[in-house]
């Protein structure tokens, strides 16, 4: 079965998934081969799609198969709100709420000088560019309870405050050193009602 | 998030994946978004390639991708030896002890009469076929240590010893209840060692 090439590579392929090891990488590809070949078609192209349809919104930088993406292009979405949040599956997070009815901007990165990110390599520039197009009144710091995530809620904060903007922190409810991206719901809901203005 | 249609249908198709839950299943495909574009193309591929390339052995209907299979054709492999197994992946997994140097017989199934799967359910009769052509003397029953797979080694003993081949049963060492499939190589080689014949 190890000369089997076309297993081997595939399972090779599942293997460098995060959090597959080989075990699971195995027992994922001997599942493909059951599948009937329309499926496992299906599956290969929903991959390629995926990549090659997806990319990120010019404004807000979440992930999108349209430009601008449908929360930016939403004709109910509250347009004096940006929510900040680090990366595209945070979106997906908030979003889950279906509390949180204003626009996004996905930083791709949290400030982590000792790893080189300063902000000039997350997407800070573009969120100042669109809160001087003017109709932007608060600003929502939904980045991670990490030290990463409140470093840069803090640089922002410092930055955006001198603007004459409401600059708000995501409040209470989420855990300290858990991920945004796999909080449930109502901590989240919850830690959205709590939001406290920055110091 | 969930309107980017390209993404929520990779995700459903990854949780249709066996072990693999709603949250595993974003995790795995914002991890395709974030591969090369020739990285996931070649995992697209390497699926489409494992489905249309490989097939099963007509002598002993293993996984291959060449017919015989590279156990059935090689050269320096016991051919009075034939090793019977359940699944597929089972024969990774005796490959693995480095050990074993006969043949297989893939049955694709254990007896199940509550299932509906009796003898001709199963690949029984291929395995007459084989042996009536001779150079086999040992069978070795290498299903799983459960309800089934016990019962399909009584059947197949009580069926093989009237034609005079010594039938084996693989020995200690294999945890009862357990999968050959997950069965480390250790306990395995000390399995084929202990095998005993069947009463």
């Amino acid at each position: 079965m190890q000369h089997v090439a076309p297993l081997v590579k595939l399972i090779e392929h599942f293997r460098r998934l995060p959090g597959i090891g080989p075990k699971s990488a195995a027992r994922l590809a001997y599942h493909i081969l059951t599948l009937d070949s329309q499926q496992a078609e299906a599956f290969a192209q929903s991959i390629i799609e995926a990549k090659t349809k997806i990319g990120y919104c010019s404004q807000c930088f979440a992930l999108t198969d349209t430009d601008p993406c449908y929360i930016c292009k939403g004709e109910n979405r509250d347009r004096s709100l940006i929510c900040v949040v680090e990366e595209p599956q945070d979106v997906a997070a908030m979003e889950r709420t279906r509390e949180y009815k204003g626009l996004y901007h996905v930083l791709h990165g949290a400030l982590s000088p000792l790893d080189g990110v300063g902000p000039d390599q997350i997407r800070i520039k573009e969120l100042l560019t669109r809160i001087r197009l003017g109709s932007v009144t608060e600003i929502i710091l939904a980045t991670n309870p990490d030290v990463e995530g409140e470093a840069t809620a803090m640089y922002l904060s410092k930055l955006l405050k001198p603007l004459g903007l409401i600059v708000t922190r995501i409040g209470h409810g989420l855990p300290m050193g858990g991920e945004l991206e796999f909080a449930d719901e109502v901590t989240l809901s919850k830690a959205l009602e709590n939001r406290r203005e920055m110091e």
